[in-house]
């Protein structure tokens, strides 16, 4: 998608350098900077501070740290510990596990000196499945879109929460992959953009990735979106997931939770895109089992932007508290109207879940 | 209540110099500024600009600004204009209107040349009545956590939204009065305090009252109480109210209808406390008929903190977007558990309300 009229990816290997070469999204929007990584620190930092971030783009980001890592040492020794150090950066986004033994079961086979090779090129594979993915969650969610536009003959307003857009993927995002497909359909649409306290993703990341592709869009603070659901003018809500248990609950940047009463109390859609990479197989109460992360409480008290001035400057918000930074939340299925998934649109139930599973396994 | 262990109050009357003290709370935390008000432009102001604000402290000090500005001139005409002027500062809040026309009606029956010495003695009498009127609610409330502390015998955790602390009345505040009457009483408890954006009231002054009085107490993002509330980490919510309508539809800062969908959600009882002269007995259907405040994009797309180097500075936190910013939003009585007033805890119903108009108009 568009940055200054240009089409970008967020992540692409250097073959020439043997490098990997991300957007550092803890600069946007107000400053656009590709940063380049070439060892495992590099890869973990990039996860853990959130240079990358969005449960499909850690995946990507950390097949990638993997491979990079074993050109250096393949041993077996060093694989254990580069995998455990990449799955240690963020506890909740299942793509990263995903990612990291999807590349592990595969190399497995491979004599020490062919693992990087063969590592490499299932990054990169992964890094493509993920475009076609992503751009597939768009085709079906479009289909919703479009259904509504044809009952309601206006401006379809869509409320997202965070950032699950291109900025989340490679390219198209999940959240945002039906909103794409829908403007470039030519449908009318306008995105409701929660900011996403603590870290703004939706004010910062959203926000800016719909300004540069020219699509009709408002922030909002994290507060507003029940009281737009009250009064009409929300007509559907999609929201990304960093983890979906096999019984359709779903974990996702928090606040998610919030947005989904609000809309089941008033009868809105609530939709979750997500590719099946984002489902654990092994829980099945996701409010009990998925981890939450909880990170770093100067998060909440501090805040950066840029001053009138251009300079990025960090302000604290409070005197003498502490805080507490709680990453995710867990929505129960019960509110979930459908999971849009890049194989079909399902019910977030067991047995409409397992279909996915099953049709997975035979892929 | 204390700021640096000395007892304040939000506003009073300096009767040698005519004028008015009030603490700049766009200020709070990081500059702790007294400022004075003498013309009716300075009490406009102050309202409009939240030097002051909290329902109950906006109708104390319209009452104030009524008084001092008749010092000037008296006439009726220029008693429209002041009037007028006062009222439309801010939309949502009761207690402005309520104020203005309790010492209208009580002044049409004086000379011209009596007129301000009369109002402001009502104005002081609004003000001594409004710390008596928030320290009942503090003991009608203390009930009801003391009696959940007997069932629980266990650190009770309060989860409050905005700021309806000391700083939003004159002294004790109506959602934190029975808090403070709590930590009085020596009862153990901690309070969840929802940073409130966009102007942050809950991170700016309910932490700081709370700091400042020794409660313990934890800030967390707007986002976070759903969550909380799913894992048992909230025994009871309590909030303040800027308007109730006259069936217990509950106007109160935006995000508040988020939290009481989540209360209820999670069987988690949701307090409201208000002084009866938030009631709009005109109003029997809050969602619909409450006039809610839009205010500046710019509380959203800006926040005010103080830097690492002392400064007080303002940054932005989006690029090329709009945002819009809805003040408050309606919860309907059907998610409120009682509301708490001064002159008794009630159900919010009609029937029940209404009891609180016959006590009142008896009174």
């Amino acid at each position: 998608m568009l940055i200054n009229n240009i089409a970008y990816t967020t992540i692409w290997y250097d073959s020439n350098n043997a490098l990997v070469n991300i957007i550092d999204q803890r600069l946007l929007p107000h400053e656009f900077v590709i940063k380049k990584l070439r060892t495992i620190d590099d890869f973990c930092f990039a996860i853990k501070a959130m240079q990358v971030r969005g449960a499909p783009l850690i995946g990507v980001t950390a097949a990638y740290g993997l491979a990079v890592a074993l050109a250096d040492d393949a041993s077996s020794t060093a694989e254990d510990v580069f995998a455990k150090q990449l799955i240690a950066t963020r506890p909740t986004a299942m793509n990263l596990v995903w990612a990291v033994n999807r590349i592990r079961k595969l190399i497995a086979t491979y004599p020490e000196d062919e693992k990087a090779r063969v590592a490499l090129a299932e990054a990169d594979k992964i890094r493509q499945e993920d475009i076609a993915i992503c751009e597939q969650i768009g085709i079906n969610g479009l289909e919703l879109i479009d259904t509504l536009y044809q009952q309601k003959q206006k401006t379809i307003n869509i409320l997202t929460h965070c950032n699950a857009g291109w900025l989340a993927t490679v390219d198209w995002g999940t959240a945002l992959a039906p909103i794409y497909k829908a403007h470039f359909a030519g449908l009318p649409i306008h995105v409701w953009v929660d900011e996403t306290r603590p870290r703004n993703q939706g004010a910062s990341l959203t926000a800016f990735e719909l300004a540069e592709q020219g699509i009709d869009h408002t922030v909002i603070t994290d507060n507003t979106g029940g009281h737009l659901m009250q009064h009409d003018q929300v007509d559907l809500c999609i929201v990304g997931s960093d983890r979906t248990s096999a019984n359709g609950d779903v974990c996702n940047k928090i606040g998610t939770y919030l947005k989904a009463l609000a809309a089941f109390d008033n009868q809105i859609p609530f939709y979750v895109a997500l590719p099946t990479s984002t489902i654990d197989w092994n829980i099945k109460d996701g409010i009990r089992d998925i981890p939450i992360e909880e990170r770093d409480p100067a998060e909440v008290t501090h805040i950066t932007g840029i001053t009138d001035k251009g300079e990025i400057t960090t302000v604290k918000l409070v005197k003498n508290s502490t805080a507490k930074n709680i990453s995710f939340d867990v929505t129960p299925a019960r509110l979930v109207s459908a999971l849009i998934t890049e194989k079909a649109v399902v019910e977030p139930n067991i047995e409409s879940i397992n279909q996915l599973k099953n049709t997975n396994e035979n892929a």
